[in-house]
């Protein structure tokens, strides 16, 4: 997908929502566990529910390998399942040396049809660069996370940087805004400033809104450009709004609701849109 | 498995190679394509040639991912296949937010039965401490990696020290030495004094000797242990030894070498092992 076309669908839905889909056996709706593939008809379902108001899809590779080999044909229903014209990202934070690299781009935007795939940027440029090959997919590189423990080594001061910067600032050269996308979590809105000092047009996907305590309208004030560039992913708050027989319904209520103040965003914003 | 089991297996076969799985369907040799599982039997023929060498197998994860659903299946059976007093390492470099690791964990550790698992460091503590539960089972951390790209961050000053030392001051203090190793790439001997510095008595985990060009005796005599401390791994240049029939014996071969050079090595480091 390209960088218009996931920008036309944020115009057309009036949302910039990242739906995350971390399927857990033990927090379903118990009544799905009696279908063939419980996991596959939760997401169906979340999927139905949501979609009029979310322009991109994440699910979280760690919560399907964890059902073995079944789970990865799961994966694969359920990127099929997400219509074309959705942005699909692929939460699997990989990164390795470059033929490992190259192993791990083939599966997620060859065999699976992933736009896009999270990357931790430990190992440099080799680990990273794989992925960038494929025309029209998307390297998402960890920068700033929304986890406590990201303080450790990510706002670690390197000269006059922070680490996150470093990552920001060295491997931003290594593909273009259409190309590359970086994570910053919502809990540390400063963060989102120093960012843009650096990227001031790549989209963010911003973790951590919701769930983990952070404000929509403030990682909009401090990481908005003039094209959007941001997608914000809620991933608890959205499927498990309900565990019950209704649980797609307060689904699709709770992403109404964040779209909605989206909408709102939007039009204060950019009043030509 | 614990640090005295896998001290006593190295003691007993003179050995402390690990074995690096990265079963590639357009490297192995082409007569077993024809076989229900190629991949499976590759790796039990390479398991059978190199396990009187080995004291570690290390699956490389993407290679397997690589195959859809059945590589999943094909790696349970690659993980059962290896016998129970050996080492098993999966390269699979994870690391998430807290709830996402324990998912990992739970698949690694629990589902399989894998004895330790790569991780990556970026996002801090709470992506590490989920795999530090699980008893008897270890975490080895990317320090400092093999590869080019390594210098771009791994090697970026913070304070008086590069990051990868950073890494390794803080992390270790997550755990010990019973249950976290480390991987420091063979390609930059100095990059093991440092890191000896600050952990006397961990495992380290080192890639890099063989086709990327490490060599095996200024390892030894950077990163040995009173109690040997080193894995080193071989991927490539002992699985690929050959690409016909003989490919097992050939692999065989290429094992024995490396674990005649190391039976010297603990000789004259260990007279009384």
């Amino acid at each position: 997908m390209t960088r218009e076309e996931l920008l036309d669908q944020i115009k057309r839905k009036r949302s910039f929502l990242c739906v995350g889909l971390d399927p857990d056996l033990n927090r379903i709706p118990q009544h799905l566990l009696e279908c063939e593939d419980p996991v596959f008809e939760f997401n169906k379902q979340i999927i139905n529910a949501t979609e009029p108001f979310a322009v991109a899809y994440k699910p979280n590779i760690a919560f399907f390998e964890a059902l073995g080999s079944s789970g990865w044909d799961t994966l694969k229903k359920t990127v099929n399942y997400i219509p074309a014209h959705i942005f699909k990202i692929a939460d699997a934070k990989r990164g390795d040396i470059g033929n490992t690299s190259s192993m791990y781009a083939k599966t997620f935007f060859e065999q699976m049809s992933f736009d896009a795939i999270t990357i931790t940027p430990y190992m440099g440029s080799d680990s990273v660069q794989p992925f960038l090959k494929f025309k029209n997919k998307w390297s998402v590189i960890l920068a700033a996370t929304s986890n406590s423990g990201a303080v450790d080594f990510q706002y670690l001061k390197t000269g006059s940087e922070f680490l996150y910067q470093q990552v920001v600032r060295k491997s931003s050269a290594w593909g273009s805004a259409d190309n590359m996308m970086y994570v910053v979590g919502a809990t540390r809105p400063e963060t989102l400033t120093e960012i843009r000092k650096i990227i001031p047009e790549h989209f963010l996907l911003i973790p951590g809104v919701g769930a983990q305590g952070g404000d929509l309208k403030a990682v909009c004030n401090f990481g908005m450009t003039d094209q959007v560039g941001l997608l914000i992913n809620s991933s608890r708050g959205i499927i498990y709004a309900a565990n019950d027989e209704n649980f797609a319904e307060a689904a699709s209520l709770e992403a109404k609701k964040v779209r909605d103040e989206m909408a709102t965003i939007l039009k204060s914003k950019y009043p030509e849109i």
